[in-house]
């Protein structure tokens, strides 16, 4: 299927028009024209190479949403218009334990990714920088036209990568519970703890962002330089979602655990993070991780959002500011979500 | 109260006797005379202050068995002539929420060790190479006749320490369980989770324990150092206790968790782990610690060990051996806890 975005060519090149082929839609298969993509700093990791593995030419891009523009014989789900989304994943093994879970995301023999992947049948994936996408229908979502379209775009990784979490440790009314870095993960995960009812407290290194992290819901603002305000909170949280992929003190954090806390890492620095066992063992904290959400989820996500009217704060940019906008999310320079505005894509 | 034992006199010292007061018992204390006491590692970390803040002269000692001579007029556990143990604690706050949950060893005042602390009344307490201990009731346990005494000892620390731990994540039946290291605190992990019905993969480095392994209950040993070996076990635990203190690759066991598995440090290395954030993130992986447990809990061990005869593999020396003791603690050259004779402590 002929198909036309904006690709890298090596890790150091610039994003650039790009013509390519995606493969023939199948029966069970959706083909969505975007449009709206969102720019997650993974896309810029990957166009990179600075997680290695890259393939190129590579269309980055998998925070998408657009309208159903033909649906194969065995769909049962879209029907040509439909508001349709795409995210992280757009293939699983379905037969092993975690598939079967809903856990897709945790697939053992390897979830294929939205671009910079191959299909188990050996196909190149390319991702949402672009006219059209083509996924098997269970891993393209309903999207409720309640919402703002262009900030729906986020919620298909931001989105479900901080609601997953926030759900599988039970954040809700009663719980105290922190979001580390107030970015594109952090508003989101700061959006949905404050919605779940929990009493949330943001942290940031930017006196700056004080203001809107109360109106995005937090209860408390601590600004992390300031070693006495940090020592208020120490062994009180249930729960803290760290959204920081810079390097950081993870031990000022475990530290502030209650009895049997959490401290979730949706982040992803990219080196080694310095663990504390005595921190550790003070009060059976835990270090964990989590990555998106399966497809049963991330559609419980969507359909909670339209619910409560939760989407993303964005910036919508064209084609045209591609560049600069890898430049402002690599500086944080963004309030909260660049997302590429589809009508701007010009051959 | 007159007491003797031995003692150091600063980190560079060796062990020798040491005539000391212990503070007067009050109406809710248990006096015991001490008839065994285990060596535990964490005793030699705290005697040379490698842990920092140490107290001299400190006498060490938390693995404590032996029978009770006196016992105020408020106590109704014991009765002189009875069998007692003592383990890490002997004091914590009682009105905080981890206290109130049976959690005593995570008191938010914080708790009191059995040694190289002070006591809330402020007064230094001294451990179990002594001639006599003095606890309030609550922090002193029944001990079955049934099993050998001195066996009993290392149940106190390296007992509860991994069992708890295993209990609080639910090793049973049905579970593959990892339990890292074959030292004091790796045998009992081992010895609990076999009792406990799991499926038990011993890691150890040293080719010479395979066969004691398998005798304490293991169902197949893997020598940590064969790449090949580790390898073929990626992503299939439930559950890893880790009881090595020594520095290791803390990531090539979390590689080994299925998904929501939890690896759990016991052990306490001295140097922050560097923990890869991509091994937390794949199959939503937690690293956590623990420490001790409560006194409800220590006591269900105990009661849990005499019901299906479980007691610490030991070697009964004199105090004339102690120093040679610490030597071989520090090689590991041990199978698998040094436990004191308290007949042999002489004035």
């Amino acid at each position: 299927m002929k198909s036309f975005g904006y690709a890298v060519e090596s890790k150091t090149s610039a994003l650039g028009p790009f013509h390519f082929d995606r493969r023939e839609p199948g029966p069970k298969d959706v083909v969505v024209a975007i449009d709206y993509c969102g720019i997650c700093h993974s896309d810029i990791h990957q166009a990179r190479d600075e997680w290695g593995g890259s393939i190129y030419p590579m269309v980055p891009g998998h925070e998408i949403v657009g309208h159903v523009t033909a649906v194969g014989k065995d769909v049962t789900k879209f029907k040509v218009g439909d508001l349709a989304g795409v995210g992280v994943t757009v293939e699983t093994c379905m037969a092993c334990e975690n598939c079967k879970a809903g856990e897709e995301q945790y697939c053992t023999k390897g979830m294929v990714g939205t671009y910079n992947a191959k299909d188990y049948a050996g196909n190149v994936t390319y991702g949402g920088y672009s006219d059209n996408v083509v996924a098997p229908e269970h891993y393209v979502h309903t999207i409720s036209p309640k919402l703002d379209l262009a900030a729906v775009a986020p919620l298909l990784c931001a989105g479900i990568t901080t609601y997953s979490p926030l759900r599988h440790w039970k954040v809700g009314a009663g719980k105290k519970v922190g979001v580390v870095g107030l970015g594109g993960l952090g508003h989101m995960g700061l959006k949905f703890a404050h919605s779940f009812g929990a009493h949330v407290v943001q942290f940031t290194t930017s006196e700056n962002k004080i203001e809107d992290a109360k109106k995005l819901g937090a209860d408390e603002v601590v600004i992390s330089k300031d070693a006495d305000a940090m020592a208020k909170h120490a062994g009180s949280f249930d729960f803290i979602l760290d959204c920081v992929s810079a390097p950081h003190d993870i031990n000022a954090y475990l530290g502030m655990l209650r009895l049997d806390g959490a401290l979730c890492l949706v982040g992803l620095p990219e080196q080694p993070v310095a663990t504390s066992p005595f921190a550790l063992v003070t009060n059976r904290r835990s270090l964990s991780g989590s990555m998106i959400g399966g497809m049963r989820e991330t559609q419980e996500m969507l359909d909670y959002c339209a619910e409560k009217n939760i989407v993303s704060d964005i910036e919508l940019i064209g084609y045209d500011r591609l560049e600069e906008a890898y430049a402002r999310v690599v500086k944080s320079d963004v309030k909260y979500r660049f997302v590429l505005d589809g009508k701007t894509l010009k051959k």
